[in-house]
């Protein structure tokens, strides 16, 4: 029995607490703006997609607490919303499209109903795209490998905690699942922030798919004893020439699974192409907080002397992939080589 | 100012006490048999050469306090230090050559002092051991880069704290920096153990070496953006076509080398050779517990129901080292090309 990253059931969000999986399964219960905004400010959720679809209900609440708002009332509300997480440019964009909607006189009287209507169409839409990505990422599998079962690899978390809905490259993972496909699943742990051993293992578990963790540098060990079929992966930024930035770690992975000839597939929303930037060397790469390595969470490991870098992403060059799949269609040569850009 | 691992001052055995570096630095003193068993069975020292003298100097203090001993006596001492950690090959090997050195008639009288005199020569061969390997290492990396000063990255622990002197991968990196050779050292930080953050980067911080740890996973971002120049690692166990046994995520870290032509050397003494296996393929891996990853000590990282797979070596193909470094001498082909074996 799979778990729900968020609903909205009785006139309440519900949303998983993220701050506490998987050590513990806790509930949020979301009944107005305020909290909505405490929500998404102490992320208890988390995930470009999460975050619009928690936007939406937010604001639909606010229609039902504030049904005789006008104009200044709204823009207080939006603006309000979106300093929760000032740099999310999904919350921002959600925020927008629910004043739009409301603001159109025809939803005026109906506001609170059509902004639930609007949130749940919304997820239904990203669980439709997630699912056909699934389809095309599986089908070309199957086309190289035609295996029964696979083995499969994914680094970072790309499910539901993520997304709200299946996901991208573990909604991958979880569809072969459902189709009776899956063997094992290895998930990276992915240093230094454990969103593999924290958040994507937690979702394997929910669905009772057979799972180990394993260290990144273990990456060699697994493809050399033949123990992974695939690799799924998601992507934060993928330019024209087919590089794709992602977690730290993926280009490293990348680098292996071509050593040993393993397929290697990104799966993310065509929204992640940036077809401005020609190649991934253009891609500025966030740098993140050094305790992130130095420390777990309040206990030293590192000396109190010593530094680290911790760049957040790194890019994989495009010629490394063997495809890379989007709602819009798979981008592959469709051969058994790697594909070139 | 360096730390000492191991001293031997006014009949008084004094050790680093492993277990709290690098939150903590402790020395332990031990003047006797007993409590150097203890020493040695609770790790306050550890790493093969370490334990070795660890045992030498017990032994004379042993003697000390024993000057009356017959052969059953000396027997007894010798089985007892050998439980304190019983797999071990260097333990028992120095005990079994301390008695050996002890039923000689020539020592029998001056046993304590032969002893003493025993240990200070063995750790002075390895620390000469070492030196010239580490000056072959160095040769050899002027030879192909002939820059000024490197920037080099290593994996795992191989100095001090693991020889008792200079050491091997990390040896290099010191005797580099004496010679004021090295700009800039990456310390992986060796999931899942963390002996990198923990223990090479004290290291690195006692002898004022430049440095910042780096999770497994950035050997991509590193190499891409050109920021190593030069790989020294350890091996556990080197077969006849080269190919090494060694801490996991030291063959994904080769593999990343390789493709972006960075040369990597291996450093390990000529005891590490076993030549009676042909391919790395024979190598026995040892899996270790899988709560190394699935908790931070005693906080839980993974979900309760999830496992975890903890193989503790890995082992890189002999093709995409540059070198193989031991006081015997190099193993390389001497061109800017990857070695053949």
């Amino acid at each position: 029995m799979s778990f729900k990253p968020i609903e909205f059931i009785n006139d309440t969000l519900i949303l998983i607490d993220q701050r506490y999986v998987p050590v513990k399964e806790d509930y949020v219960h979301v009944s107005n703006l305020k909290e909505c905004h405490e929500a998404i400010k102490v992320m208890v959720t988390r995930g470009a997609p999460l975050i619009g679809f928690t936007t939406i209900f937010g604001m639909a609440l606010w229609v039902k607490n504030n049904p005789d708002f006008n104009q200044s009332d709204l823009d207080k509300a939006v603006d309000f919303i979106k300093t929760a997480r000032p740099t999310a440019v999904n919350l921002s964009y959600e925020a927008d499209r629910c004043r739009d909607l409301l603001i159109s006189p025809e939803n005026k009287n109906e506001g609170y109903k059509r902004l639930v209507e609007f949130g749940r169409s919304e997820i239904a839409k990203l669980e439709k795209d997630n699912t056909y990505m699934a389809q095309l990422a599986l089908e070309d599998l199957d086309r190289r490998l035609g295996k029964k079962k696979y083995r499969v690899l994914t680094h970072c978390n790309t499910g539901k905690l993520a997304c709200g809905c299946l996901g991208t490259a573990l909604g991958v993972i979880s569809y072969m699942n459902s189709e009776d496909r899956i063997e094992h699943v290895y998930a990276d742990e992915t240093r230094p922030y454990l969103q593999g051993s924290r958040l994507t293992a937690f979702e394997l578990g929910q669905e009772d798919i057979p799972h180990e963790i394993v260290v990144e540098g273990a990456a060699s060990y697994l493809m050399e004893h033949g123990l992974v079929d695939a690799i799924f992966v998601g992507a934060d930024r993928i330019v024209a020439n087919g590089d794709t930035a992602n977690k730290i770690g993926t280009a490293t992975l990348a680098i292996v699974a071509n050593y040993y000839n393993v397929p290697m597939y990104t799966v993310a929303p065509s929204s992640s192409f940036d077809l401005s930037l020609k190649s991934g060397d253009k891609i500025e790469i966030e740098m993140r907080d050094e305790n992130e390595i130095l420390n777990y969470k309040d206990t030293q490991i590192a000396p109190k002397n010593s530094r680290a870098m911790n760049p957040s992403f790194d890019v994989t060059p495009g010629k490394l992939l063997t495809g890379i799949v989007c709602e819009k269609g798979l981008i592959s040569n469709h051969t058994e080589k790697l594909i070139s850009w």
